[in-house]
């Protein structure tokens, strides 16, 4: 059994997301005793007006676009203008948003609860207050190729990802090409971190396109709607219930999009 | 363009399971219209005494295994014996379970949310309850060797995941060769339906191994020391959090599981 050895490049930067522990690898006719890199997830409290209402597992990271992404993805806050304070607690753990919060925002935080197809319960995406919205129809078209160079580079492996095998990834890019990236153990996080960064900038995010590592279900195709998003692409599979929402309010729903491929499931108009 | 063609090789069992959709297939230089298999996950509703308590976004399949499982997996009740009657819906997306709940079943089944690293909040797995179970210490030894041979088998991709690219899967295999097997859209689902298959058959699987196509985080961890299952057994990655369950609870983490290796995470005296 080979004794075990720190590993060499291990990068400083991995600290605060990684713990390095020794595992033994085993194969037909040998074991390995050695170190790996482990993601280390954190149950992060989400406090409005100093009150707890979630608790999320998840990397302590950009905690405050992620909570201001979750109230607007869940219609608990109109606009990031209703804020008046975030903090974040020195140990990471835990975030307070300061809001005028409506009536029906309170309704929408505590909405009946679906275990949706990720694993567990949803909150994600108010599909009724979605229901609402009108069709998108924002006449916003991108080049196929443009889309199919992104994600080469969208889908190599993170440094993250190629040390823990862990972690979803999320980027919206508006038209002008500012990009917006976070990395997440939950592809509904990493998704509401880079909505979260655009709403904490101002930015206006309705000729955008969104990109995900993570399957394109309902609550993904949902989240497009509440943000007025009118393209989203992944490199994973998507799902019928993805299909008929994405219909429904005029989201153009890409799948598979992997070596020099992509699958358009609906309005495939805003592809050229 | 390509005519659309409907794929000759449909088989009429997919039918429950998916839809066949026309989508376009994009490449750098060519677009083609063809058909898709698209998996379909359905809002199927769990109710306790005819108390609706919980919607799930499943495969409508085993809707009574899942929800069995899934009231063992929380603590709400203590033995399949506690259930006098489960009846499934004509269309399947009710599923209501008559069962004898004492308080602390109640309690239990609202328990403080958390959003889980899958996406969104568990609900999964009663952490609390689980510390106050005892240490597992189930001395069951099984040859790295099965494993491996196993774990080939159980990484190939199903004749559902070929079509849709969109499932997870989960067997729980007991000491006597006996195989519980399932694929959902959720890796929890998945885990639920062959705790609860197993569970239906009122079989011991205090000497099983839980294999499953899903990231080994704490919740799942929390699953195995509910059902006193000594080894899990992933393809995936293991998280921080539930290393740290495994450890303090004896249950043997293999995660990555692939391609003649396995990586042993925890209590490594089980696997021979």
């Amino acid at each position: 059994m080979t004794k075990p050895m720190r590993s060499e490049n291990f990068s400083p930067l991995f600290h605060d997301f990684c713990n390095e522990v020794v595992i033994q690898k085993v194969f037909e006719d040998e074991v390995i005793s050695t170190y790996d890199y482990i993601i280390k997830e954190e149950k992060v409290s989400f406090l409005l007006n100093n009150e707890k209402f979630l608790s999320v597992m998840s990397i302590a990271k950009n905690q405050d676009a992620h909570i201001v992404g979750f109230l607007l993805s869940e219609a608990v806050i109109q606009s990031v203008d209703d804020i008046s304070a975030i903090e974040i607690s020195a140990d990471g753990l835990e975030v307070n948003v300061s809001a005028k919060i409506s009536q029906e925002g309170y309704a929408n935080l505590f909405k009946e609860k679906t275990l949706t197809s990720g694993c567990c319960i949803g909150v994600t995406g108010n599909a009724k207050v979605c229901y609402e919205y009108s069709f998108i129809k924002t006449p916003y078209r991108v080049k196929a190729k443009e889309i199919l160079q992104h994600i080469k580079v969208f889908n190599k492996p993170s440094d993250l990802f190629d040390a823990t095998g862990c972690v979803h990834r999320a980027e919206l890019i508006l038209e002008d090409g500012t990009i917006y990236e976070s990395e997440d153990i939950g592809r509904h996080n990493a998704i509401d971190k880079v909505i979260g960064q655009s709403a904490l900038a101002k930015r206006d995010i309705r000729k955008s396109i969104l990109y995900t590592s993570g399957r394109l279900s309902m609550e993904m195709v949902v989240k497009c709607v509440m943000h007025r998003i009118p393209i989203v692409v992944s490199k994973s599979a998507v799902t019928f219930q993805g299909i008929e929402a994405a219909k429904e309010h005029g989201i153009t729903l890409v799948g598979f999009a992997r070596n020099h491929k992509l699958n358009v499931y609906t309005y495939a108009g805003r592809i050229e």
